[in-house]
């Protein structure tokens, strides 16, 4: 641990501009200032929302930036006043924070740290209001305050959760994002109880996460909707127990889906990030209690309607960032659930590749043909 | 009670088309039919609902009718099977029924009753599909299932509730529609906890229950927005604390409120029925937790629209109907409470007129100078 208080050279996967493929650099990465960590990245997994960002729809992205935010590593050093982990912990990066202290933690309602956005918000540390990211003295911004495509990063300490050290990290990496994300949607957000019916739409990790937890919470049917149906022999795995392909009915789906659940189901999930199939998953609720939980994320821009009746009888519309999870809290809390084989992780897991792949790993997800791709960063 | 099974010629104020006068017309009330309840009405209350159908704007709404649904009154005969009232019983019509018996009621989730629906939205009685009052043979439709600006009308059992025969009926008819819709929309729908802050859009009758329902449930602000600045007066008395006139701000009023909120309001209530005034009562709610109920009614075809990044950083849109009160199971108790003067009711009356001056109360309604007007049906 030579390095501990000086700059590491390492390799990163760099998004210079929107849009152009990344490019594998030898990047700086400065020792963490006080309140900080930085972590040696041993594995990490792509998530749409890296490609959203990087394709420059997302208007707060920051170019040039190291992008992800789905990993798990082993903390290299800390900054001064950081008490809750030490080098050598074996730690997953959470993009969204937990200090326990804000009026956000306190609140006991939701998991949105407020502590240290307004810096990862601006692709910069929060002390000094500066990147720990450099390459040749031109300074490289942050992502999500996480930057997991970096055979090192720097992230605050109150964005890592410190897990289980038997866990194996080419898999738990996938706790940092899409599978708590559909777990929490259900167990958290929604809360689905026992007998319930579940309509989910979308079948990707995120979609599948929520199958998962659907199944899990006791729903009686779990209705999966996608426009691909190659995509239900995987998600019977996960729970999904009928499917629907919109292509296959002129009636809207929402229709299509009322009709065969007399009179609409207790829980919806979109998954997509579509507004026109988030109204879909709202108007498929039945009346005077089913809920639908935005879990996806739209373009920006882009806004979601209905009729106001919809929700004056009885539907209730919300939505879910990483699953209502307390991150800190509760991402070693899930680690030991994968442990003990009660969540599945390693199944959505369709490819596994080096950092030096990283280029190719965008062009599967684009492509609709994996689940999750995880990269070895270190090979 | 001679007229028992007999049809009782008496006033009512047919609605012969859209937003044309009522006219006070003799008609025909035809005797209960199994299931039904044929109701002498004493008091009714005018509620903007029935302005609407009125206007024609209601793509619902049937003619010729007789309109109102907010009332008081005694039975005056029953139908075969009614066992749960009976002639001289004191009771409340309720639009919403509660028959305990249809998948709504067993859910234990929603009020919002669905047994005679099929029949109240066609302006007709369950049993036959046909209507119970006529003028000399010419068949006049039922609305919501109470019509109450009739001296007798014929309702459902399920949507009739008894009450405390000590109760003032003059006064408890307004526990027929708009106190309970505020009162349950913060009791039962928001679920307001003490020392939350509170936002109520529009300071009518409904929106003043809000107010009072909120400061019974420990509210530590409850902020009151309307246009008409000379609200705000009568408002404090039902424990609105603060007034924000929205044409005193160039800002949007959302972030008028977020401003001097910290971050938004826990709950808000939009009384009005204008979607635009929804979406900024969704968006006043704080990040994480802010919860908006839609009170109000929009006119038909409108819809509500915001970014779906609200719900997904854990703002919740909901609505309610009645206030989520189960209406023959709860109505008898909320009279209980203002015997007890643990509610409001008087406050809400500002006028006092009589069947005859039906057209004239609709005026005061449209100029905003009352609050509830009752009606003596019987002078």
């Amino acid at each position: 641990m030579a390095a501990r208080g000086q700059v590491i050279t390492c390799k990163a996967a760099v998004a210079w501009e929107p849009n152009k493929p990344l490019v594998i650099e030898e990047v700086q990465v400065a020792p963490p200032e006080a309140g900080e960590v930085r972590v040696k990245i041993l594995f990490a997994a792509l998530c749409h929302t890296d490609a959203y960002t990087w394709s420059g729809k997302d208007p707060e992205g920051l170019f040039p930036c190291i992008l992800g935010h789905e990993a798990a590593g082993i903390v290299e050093s800390v900054g001064e006043g950081v008490t809750e982990v030490q080098p050598g912990d074996h730690v997953i990066p959470c993009y969204q924070a937990e200090c326990k202290e804000c009026k956000f933690c306190k609140s006991g309602k939701t998991n949105l740290c407020g502590k240290v956005r307004v810096a990862t918000g601006a692709g910069v540390m929060l002390s000094d209001r500066k990147s720990r990211f450099s390459i040749n003295g031109k300074s490289i911004y942050h992502f999500m305050g996480t930057s997991t495509f970096s055979q090192y990063t720097v992230v605050h300490d109150v964005s890592v959760a410190k897990i289980d050290p038997k866990a194996p990290l080419e898999k738990v990496c996938l706790l940092g994002c899409g599978v708590p994300t559909g777990l929490g949607a259900v167990w958290n957000t929604a809360k689905v109880e026992p007998g319930s019916i579940v309509a989910i739409f979308g079948l990707g990790s995120v979609g599948l996460a929520v199958a998962e937890g659907a199944k899990t919470a006791g729903a009686s049917r779990v209705i999966g909707i996608d426009i691909d149906s190659t995509k239900f022999d995987i998600a019977k795995n996960f729970g999904v127990t009928e499917f629907i392909n919109p292509k296959d009915h002129e009636k809207p789906i929402q229709q299509v889906i009322v009709d065969m659940t007399d009179g609409g189901v207790d829980y919806s999930f979109e998954c997509i990030g579509n507004v026109s199939v988030m109204r879909a998953a709202l108007e498929c609720c039945h009346k005077g209690w089913g809920t639908s939980v935005i879990v996806g994320v739209a373009a920006s821009g882009q806004e979601i309607s209905t009729r106001p009746f919809q929700l004056v009888t009885g539907r209730v519309w919300k939505g879910t960032a990483f699953g209502g999870f307390k991150s800190r809290t509760q991402v070693p809390w899930l680690v030991d659930k994968y442990m003990k084989k009660e969540i599945k992780v390693d199944e959505y897991i369709t490819h596994n590749l080096t950092l030096a792949d990283i280029n190719k790993a965008f062009d599967l997800m684009h492509e609709g043909v994996c689940l999750r791709v995880v990269l070895n960063m270190h090979v």
